[in-house]
């Protein structure tokens, strides 16, 4: 029953098809909106902690996993939330980065997995299942630059998040670790999969089939971490964290976007469908304001 | 007529489709068996050397291409037992490991081209082309985590064979080389699109282009060794070898052979098909012994 | 209107589908000969620059880009000859490699936008869009081993040309800049779906999305580059880069041209398509000439 609520979580977060690309966002919203509310419901009986949200005024969010006491593992309610907050930053049509972390110094722990068993058990429908096939939005196709921060743990399901984020930065004596065969399971979210994108299928198969923890030094030797942050307090890595990020951030909103989508693609499709959707993102900047205003620029400093 | 033979083989150890995974195995062989046992005896004529396999108790086996005085070239007869013996390995429900690695101190000089011609000559027909197409093992979607030995040398389709290993390590002295271009010819087996994705198709291309030797020290920097084995000496760089691939299979078969199974899916299908196998693979162990044990033993630690 | 236009270019230059694989060369241009003479035409209005071609005997190629006073920005009539050019290489049987450098001592700032906007504008019409979508010759796709050789700039479309070669090599001092941002653009010929491939899509992102310049040494580490030349005098380094292609260009064009084939397709096309191009570029050469040869120096030396 759990890998039931896997497939929702997967198909909420993590499912890609070229079709969806293509789509209008929201698309389904009206005619399943019934069955969403259901599900969320049920999903919010099994409440606790929090999915924070904060965007800044230069087009950088940062949402935090709050649930501290469980090292931050996402519960039902949490899961709502956070369905919430990546819709909200899908419309921000100002946003160009976010940044993923934890509460109280960890990143995260995976699921609750008390909630999560209790709930599957008996209601879960396949309506529910259909229903959240079709849902349009996704973290990981956000057209923002994504950074996973991350300090002290992040821990199966949290470690498969991490691997959502285009960048992952870890603070000292923080660890990534795909802790899953300990449980007697592979990751389910797509972590595994895209582990292997991130890291190569021989390295992603020693750390999963060893479930060892992966220090900062050795993650950015394989190319899952992108940068060790110096300082390991939760509000100055923030900071460390923003400021490397708003490297990639410079600019107007809709050139940063497309980046990320020329990227997205490229990394997701097909190669065929990657040139496509390329040459159809440079033709919709063309003409556009970014890009008169830096033809006008070019005329003026002749 | 040999690449009619090259297409067989190719049929027998490489092939892959999407079909193919969900296929149930061996469904093929009641309608086929008839067509399948006169290949068999016309690769029987070409006889000559053997496979050997061992299954230890830790869910570790060991293949051994076995023809010596042909630096373990592969004949008629040795195909026939590769596919019997791989046959094998699919069907052993607690295995977790596979070695493979020659007789006498070297890999394997490729296929016994003279038998090859012999046999390819004058019956080859396009029933049995269709026939193995429809053959339904692999050796490289075996559900093992496997290794290639490569003590003294790998040469021409004995180097393709290493890459259809998840790794492969080298003894000191010993030499991976794609050697196709002095025989005016490419890799045929699959051999190298796999080099393609193993270090790059930039260092493909120049491996292949120049036919060169490729030592212990320069493949694990180009990604193609995983490890330097001490040992040279055959008995004991097979256990080096061991005590190397024990590391990634401790722990229930049944995950293993799912962790496995998740980073083949993910560097041999579209990103869509892998991450909707991942999340079913995810599925096949909830609940499972091997899970259930492990939450136990979670509850007990409280 | 701008986009259309990189469309087209985009249809001739970088173009890919399985089918174009198995096409016939050329099968196109009889019943759509009028309406690409009616194309070429158009371009030709816009004049300016050269695109020159020397073949030598050794089966290397050198493609310059000659239009120094716009730092090699193509011009209308320079696409129509590079056109003209790749068809010509394409054609080439003895063909083994091709450079592909700037004149002047730099490479190529992109396509010489003064003049595509103008003729853009009016009579830009889907016939002729369609009909580029058949043009069947691709610089990607060439059979040839391909270098650009980066003397001092390669910038926006000039960068995008350099990740449709297999290899590129910077002399000391040059830069290659994905300066698209600063354009309010993203590249849009499939310079960054290949940038992608070449150095991975974290590091594909930062270029991109800094529009920082490269030097030799970091693309290097990068894998953008795959060496730097000593010499940076244009003949000089010319010279320098023939002499590094030649290593991977050395024995019969039939072996060459299949060895790029063979990894050409196993970086572009899903991994199923690659494996049977592979043992179908395989079989095109068993028992030809080269094959033959080889085998009798075998015997001979027995």
């Amino acid at each position: 029953l759990f890998p039931e609520m896997v497939t929702c979580l997967w198909k909420i977060f993590f499912h890609t098809t070229k079709d969806r690309i293509l789509q209008q966002r929201n698309m389904y919203s009206s005619s399943h909106g019934y069955q969403e509310e259901l599900i969320k419901q049920k999903l919010q009986q099994f409440a606790g902690g929090s999915i924070n949200l904060s965007k800044d005024s230069n087009g950088i969010g940062v949402l935090t996993l709050n649930n501290p006491k469980l090292m931050n593992a996402l519960t039902g309610s949490m899961m709502v939330e956070l369905q919430n907050k990546v819709t909200e930053l899908e419309n921000w049509t100002d946003g160009k980065g976010l940044i993923i972390c934890g509460a109280g110094n960890t990143f995260c722990s995976g699921s609750d997995l008390n909630a999560v068993r209790a709930m599957s058990t008996p209601q879960a429908s396949s309506d529910r299942h259909c229903f959240l096939e079709k849902r349009s939005f996704q973290l990981f196709w956000l057209p923002l630059i994504s950074v996973a921060l991350v300090q002290g743990k992040a821990m199966g399901g949290g470690a498969e998040l991490t691997t959502a984020c285009d960048f992952r930065l870890m603070t000292l004596g923080s660890e990534i670790r795909f802790v899953h065969k300990h449980m007697g399971l592979v990751p389910g979210w797509g972590g595994g999969t895209r582990l292997v994108q991130i890291v190569g299928s021989r390295a992603a198969l020693q750390l999963m089939s060893t479930a060892a923890g992966v220090n900062p030094e050795r993650a950015l030797c394989l190319g899952l971490s992108d940068g060790t942050l110096s300082s390991s307090e939760e509000a100055a890595s923030l900071e460390e964290a923003r400021s490397w990020l708003s490297q990639y951030t410079e600019g107007p909103a809709s050139v940063i976007q497309a980046m990320k989508k020329v990227v997205t693609v490229a990394r997701e499709l097909p190669l065929e469908s990657a040139l496509r959707t390329e040459k159809d993102v440079f033709g919709s900047l063309w003409g556009g304001p970014a890009n008169v205003q830096a033809l006008a620029r070019k005329v003026k400093h002749k």
